[in-house]
């Protein structure tokens, strides 16, 4: 546990956390500035920074359990569609240091944007970038 | 294979496009609109439209890829950062109904905004909330 992370301390039940599911590896819980009715973080109960340092075992338990909680939110809240966002390092916005993965319910004419626009400036080399990038096993 | 979803032609290799990692289950190439250098959409091989559909097998080797690829574009493209951007159904924005994960590598002072900056019209009710999902195995 880290002193001063806030996640750290919803794990250990020292921060006040409105909890949806908790097992031995990881947790999700609601955002208390939600997007939507539902709005929910799921974090691995370890902390790990950012999904370069997250282990695959608790990462593959993180996505299954948000893949399950878009499934209820369906029949218990009515949601129709969801949205799941991600961010690791402080250039793609992160917040909070401690990895978590939000998931944003969707309903019928719900009147958010959740999407990017983003304008490229540069349209990429697709060529030259695959060249630097492709990967094999 | 549905004949005319763009991805399963890609996946097909009907369609042109710029294959980053392909293995029996999944494959990821690199999306021909770019918000960034190497942004990649990562997807199943079988027609899946959300994740409401796609078996957890399939998720489970989309979100280890997707690992794997961030790691590689820090080094590859000298990438700091990262966002993983996702929608399950129309009521999220979801624009092709095959399945994918973008994968959007950032840059120092790169000058998107991925983010989104949803401002809330209502507060949610948490506890209220909380007392329709409380989840358990």
């Amino acid at each position: 546990m880290i002193e001063d992370c806030v996640f750290c301390r919803i794990v250990k039940k020292i921060e006040q956390s409105w909890i949806v599911y908790e097992d031995d590896l990881v947790m999700a819980f609601l955002d208390t500035n939600p997007a939507s009715e539902g709005h929910t973080l799921i974090i691995p109960k370890k902390h790990y920074e950012t999904i370069y340092k997250i282990p695959e075992r608790e990462l593959k338990r993180i996505i299954v359990v948000t893949k399950k909680l878009a499934e209820l939110y369906k029949s218990a809240l009515g949601a129709r569609a969801v949205n799941i966002l991600h961010a690791s390092g402080r250039e793609a916005q992160q917040d909070i240091f401690h990895f978590h993965i939000h998931l944003v319910p969707r309903y019928k004419n719900d009147g958010l944007n959740l999407w990017y626009r983003a304008k490229p400036k540069v349209r990429a080399e697709l060529d030259k970038t695959l060249q630097k990038i492709r990967y094999q096993e």
